[in-house]
């Protein structure tokens, strides 16, 4: 049985703690977490601990707590020459604190709270300090994930920005998208075959061949008429933009 | 049995054809279109004519084809006080030549050559000039859509232009993630997931609750972090804009 410890009570912790409670391999021993309240409903609560010298011996840290305390956390731990890892997509792994074995752990993935995540299908990126602790830390993440991935610091912080165009990027075009209907009194539900169509597209064709539209086909008459109808100059400029970036079909500005 | 002819060979054309194929109520009579080899799969070939002099009677009249050819095709109908209707998202309803009674027949969807829809879910935005036609658009248009909505053409247009954000701007997303994948040598592959949560979560939440991401944290040591890592200028000036767009959250720039 591999023994692992959680710091934290985030989307990232909670999830991480509902994800291991289902392996047979692995036991979440403790959880240190200053709200004791949001771990409560998934541990035993004399698991949990609000003091680090309480906090007691595992095989694995798993630190997911947000980007800018991770460092704070990893100096505040009581013991050295154990693996420690964070979760995080952008933070280097010189971060934590090198009195232990540094280590990285990042499940890419948008988790909300009180939604569930099939976490076997949610990648994992590991990185390790010392090559000896991969196995340990691949086995871990291959009790709760198939798609377990080794990358370096590079590449981690590629996927996370790519995740920011994929997800929170996407997102936002949604959301515009949601206030033009709004403005126009059409409603969103509209757009949803749409949206699930463009995302079924791009699972089996490269999002070149998937493209189609005004700007594909450098259709000028409609790109105009479309900016003349377009008001709100937040919504102009990112139109502008991201047509001009479709028409250079990946050639810098 | 209504009967209905089809003008255009595009994929807009091709996808109708195929849809009112499995109607019972409904009857393609006839297909004009000057590529008559990517028809003839689809519809006997005494029915295809390339000749507008060759048209026939019918109950409705259907050009699908690009909007800056729909006037043209429209003013070359050797007939007159028939229902005429166009497909596009962004041609008003004037264009159509008057000499026929006008309408739209919009359905709202990103159509790929040799990639089957299920037409039930496209939702189909009509319009008619006579009240009395409309009827008669919004029958046929039942027969192949569960999805059928009278819009005017404020409406329609922002539905267009909501799309091209949904669908090519996404899409364009995707491209942006692919691209940065692929310069740091990672699997696209690993954003799958991601991607499709993304989608998931934004068929029940507002777009806007859905948000997530170092934008609307407001966390700007990763944001810097991130133009930091991109050196591709089409990737950072669009990561800049649409970052400040979750910033303020709807306001304008």
């Amino acid at each position: 049985m591999i023994k692992l410890v959680i710091i934290g009570s985030g989307n990232v912790a909670q999830h991480l703690i509902q994800a291991f409670a289902k392996s047979k391999e692995i036991k979440v021993s403790q959880v240190f977490s200053r709200q004791k309240e949001t771990i409560i409903p998934l541990l035993d609560s004399s698991k949990i601990t609000t003091n680090f010298n309480d906090l007691i011996e595992a095989d694995i840290y798993i630190i997911a707590v947000s980007d800018d305390a991770i460092s704070k956390v990893s100096s505040q731990l009581p013991f050295e020459n154990r693996l420690v890892v964070h979760t995080s997509g952008s933070v280097p792994i010189e971060s934590l604190d090198n009195k232990n074995k540094r280590g990285i752990f990042y499940p890419l993935q948008t988790f909300t709270k009180g939604k569930d995540v099939d976490f076997s299908l949610i990648p994992i990126c590991l990185e390790s300090e010392n090559d000896s602790d991969f196995d340990l830390l691949e086995k871990v993440a291959k009790t709760i994930s198939n798609n377990v991935f080794k990358s370096n610091e590079k590449q981690r912080k590629a996927l996370h920005i790519s995740a920011v165009f994929v997800n929170n990027f996407v997102n936002e075009m949604y959301r515009i998208g949601n206030e033009i209907c709004e403005e126009n009194k059409v409603p969103f539900e509209i757009l949803k075959p749409l949206i699930l169509e463009t995302v079924n597209k791009v699972m089996t064709l490269s999002p070149k061949e998937a493209q189609t539209g005004p700007a594909k086909r450098n259709d000028m008459q409609t790109i105009e008429a479309h900016l003349d109808f377009l008001s709100n100059k937040n919504h102009a400029t990112i139109y502008k933009i991201l047509t001009q970036s479709i028409q250079n079909n990946g050639k810098e500005l």
